[in-house]
């Protein structure tokens, strides 16, 4: 990667990762050279995966990708501490986040302005997933998942099989 | 009640019942045959009252419905596991939801979209509640019980004692 | 039709009918035994077809239903005059009406209280489409129509035959 | 009026003044000493009444409030141009909004936030009226009583006359 | 303080108070002759500071304030129970709020029309803060705070000190 | 500019220009190659300036942008049509819009997503302006400016003196 390349950073729990970020990350690869998906801790939110599950959910679901190259421009990393500090010493031109909904919106928008803040010359940049993931999200499809209901469309395979690994019938 | 029947489901955690939900099950018996009352057991919210008082509170409440002939048409349960599986168990038409305020709006469409893929011939219907009961909130209630306000406007006689016993001054 | 069987009108300028409208029909056919779709005139809002074609584009569509008997259970009426007057003459069960987002969801609560001052005993139910219909309207699709765009994923044939007559290219 | 009296400005269309309007001039006056209704000409929103007439329902209405000493309390002015401007000539300690629902929300904070940026003393106001009144609004209530409906639920008896002279059946 | 000075109480809990509120205060005193600030004690919120440590942090702080006589108008006091008996009990004429964006709105008007049933004659006012303060959360700057994140640009210098001495890098 | 330049289009009405639209372009700078301001011809909206007008104010304001080799990547094009279909024409990789506030937000999908449809291959990405833009509109500030009010702190001074002949005082 050299200096000159374009960097996007795609932040979240991805506790697991769904169908609408899959989506997502192939709209990031279409406008960054680079794609670095940075897997929170998160320990507070009491996460159903560890961040290194969460973290290998994620590099087995990336052969789905419609991006060929994507071995070549994607990068997974866990991290804890500050976002906007971890994007200044990536040197990442942008932060990139979902957009999918009126209540993901303001609570978007305390975090980016923070970041901007913090550090003024990583520009948040929103996405739209597709249509069909507008309502998606990993909390539902855990509870979901919990009581056996069936969650393969919403999710990878890798991902329903640690989900049924996880919450055995 | 006859396989013809038309039955809708109204679930949620009735802790406790409302006059808002009571607003909400009369309209329910204008549109459909039977109603079910699927109280949810939440152990993970940690309700104020038992599932059981929950229905008992919701079954002592009743007979101030509009319609007269509620006795045969509305039954209680108390539930856990996936609403979705639920309903296709009962062969219920249809799920039903209050739709009060904007931000009950995308949450309930994560779940009624959630509840669509795993039980397709399921149609979630939301229904308006009277205007006077748009910010009522179960959560509130309590909240003004727990702290000796006067919460009579906002429920039945039997969970006004209930919260009484509950919370004694 | 016997007067115990329960009729929902679906009311809209349907200027022209998308597919969206018509997953909302399959859907409320599922909920009544016969629906009047009732397609109102609209003189001030200036439609692009007169009520007469927009009722026949209607027609056209409806065998995409996937309802096989439609035919003996849908009614396509013009109406001008207030819709609750309207629901009170058909003897209406309900007022149907598709809620796709938040910015129609006030509007909407705003027509349904003053309906329900108006035609106490008419319900309005709010039905949800299919997310794939989200973020579709009429309006966007008729400015894509007139500068040439392709509106084919969008709309009916008879409707896309429609805008291609009256767009030409 | 004393220099030291603290006056409000209730600016707005008022097309024609309803119960939701009259709800929050009797709020005002719980908060103001002096209270000015100040009648917009708005020509350009082609109104169903001039502002002369506009500026006499409010008149003929204002009997109907609670503070009983009204009479020397309020004033009604048909103002044109700038509200901040207004509000500063008349030595408007603020101005009053009434903000029902959200999608009166970012509409009315684009307009305080201009006027602070021309009147910075002059402090905008937000009350919540009755909740009876949230969903209610002139507009559609014009169209109701356009189409011979009965809107004697929501307006004072003075406008009851007008529209229904206004609207012969 | 007479008996008819115009007393508004603001309410919050204040862990810890943000430029956001400053501008607030400040919007506050321009309204209402005496100000009570009212801290929340908020147990099971689990605050990051005490409410005295919280009270104290207020207090420091508003020397910032434009108002130039507010040590005769400002009252600090930490309160549980419920806000609508202690507005009653000192006599207030309003609630302040400050409201930010339409994530707030529809929470505060459910806690507003609470107190409005539980205290009629005490009116909740909203106040809108500096458009730079719009985003601005307590939470998030709590959590900038925890890892090391600079927030002066958000608070005021004593708790910019207090956040320091309770994360020391 | 060569093929593989990254190309982004900023489309509007700009109708004027204002410092919020200059401060997205900046950031939109910062992502891009090369950036094409689009000014949508919108005769059915009735600008107040013409799109020559509007296309030399934009021109007029470029000055101010904080990027200091705009010049070499900035152009302003006048268009009519689909935004899809030029930006297909033009090799763009993005659509670029500010994403404000709710209200802009389910209207900016609408129009994303069924670019989306037009132009699989060039994805819309939204921009958050400063927080102090956040409620700053054109029409706003044209209201403002024809009643003789400042928007000297909303526009670029080649806009203010556009405004300012246009409606003398």
């Amino acid at each position: 990667m050299t200096t000159n390349d374009r960097l996007g950073i795609y932040p979240g729990t991805f506790d697991p990762i769904t169908n609408g970020h899959l989506d997502l990350i192939d709209r990031a690869l279409h406008l960054f050279d680079h794609l670095l998906i940075a897997v929170a801790l998160n320990p507070n939110k009491n996460p159903l995966f560890s961040s290194a599950e969460r973290a290998q959910l994620i590099r087995d679901s990336l052969p789905l990708l419609n991006a060929h190259d994507w071995q070549s421009r994607v990068e997974i990393v866990e991290f804890h501490g500050l976002l906007a500090h971890f994007a200044i010493e990536r040197k990442a031109l942008s932060i990139i986040r979902g957009l999918r909904a009126v209540s993901d919106f303001e609570f978007e928008f305390q975090i980016a302005l923070t970041n901007r803040s913090l550090a003024p010359n990583v520009e948040t940049v929103f996405l739209m997933p597709n249509a069909k993931y507008t309502y998606l999200a990993s909390t539902i499809i855990k509870d979901v998942a919990r009581h056996g209901g069936d969650v393969a469309p919403f999710v990878p395979p890798a991902v329903l099989a640690a989900l049924r690994a996880r919450f055995p019938k």
